[in-house]
């Protein structure tokens, strides 16, 4: 599976399609993370899984980003079932110790990039509204996305879901 | 697995947990919804099936309605990974013929009171903002669920995601 026609270089990041041997190295991104817990891992690790146990056309797609030969972060997305080419951003994260360097921006602009190449309608983030995501809320209005709905407590009381929402033709 | 502790009766339909026998019922529920096709049916199995493949306690659980010991009716719903006891309805569906008549309504009750009885916080729904699906809009309504958010264009240009939303605690 090609997520990407070439490794799409940044200044801070190298960005790549991942592949099954990098399952551990995500793992330890969200672990490194100071965002996500034990129960976000185990939910990566089923979607990661199926992806290569039983892959299909419309089924998550993954890039991570290198630097120096280590990961640093991933992305995953990939089209939404029963829509008409809305595609996802379902996990994006980078370890805590290589934010603020642009691997988050290379991460979400190869998915970008990938989703457009495949005529990708929309792109639609489910994000929460608590501090610790302020970065990465910035982040999607940098690229444009709006904050177009609300669940409010949807995570936790306190805890709302904030949709971020993007049009890409 | 047990999703109601006694089958519940109502004036017109009986709805009872659903067992693996009744995927098929399932299929013709969702051909006869006029609502649904072939990708919604696609999708429906593909949960059914994992549903019985991979039992979890946080996984899928499904309630058929019947009436005259034929199925006329079935509802899927489940807590959502990642949050604190709110869970999703992700499909309730009658057959056409068969509507107007409490099935629906009846299912909804029914997985209602299995969510209560796990200690669900909040139940939300994600619907098509399309006249179609006004009745089920209604029904929602009518149970005390907000139509909280809307995201644009989310099915197709012109259909909106409307999101529902219920406190149960």
């Amino acid at each position: 599976m090609a997520w990407l026609e070439s490794p799409a270089q940044t200044s801070t990041a190298l960005v790549r399609a991942a592949t099954p041997d990098d399952g551990a190295a995500i793992r330890n991104v969200l672990l490194n993370s100071d965002l996500f817990g034990i129960s976000d891992v185990e939910c990566v690790d089923a979607m990661f899984v199926e992806t290569w146990e039983r892959p299909q056309p419309d089924g998550y797609r993954w890039l991570v980003a290198e630097r120096a030969g280590a990961v640093i972060g991933f992305a995953c997305y990939g089209p939404e079932s029963l829509t008409q080419d809305t595609w996802d951003l379902f996990w994006i994260c980078v370890a805590s110790s290589a934010r603020r360097q642009g691997a988050g921006r290379a991460l979400l602009q190869a998915a970008l990039h990938d989703a457009l190449m495949h005529h990708a309608r929309l792109m639609v983030i489910y994000t929460s509204s608590t501090p610790p995501y302020a970065p990465a809320r910035q982040l999607y209005a940098a690229f444009g996305f709006k904050h177009v709905a609300t669940v409010p407590d949807y995570y936790r009381d306190g805890d709302d879901l904030n949709i971020y929402w993007k049009r890409l033709r």
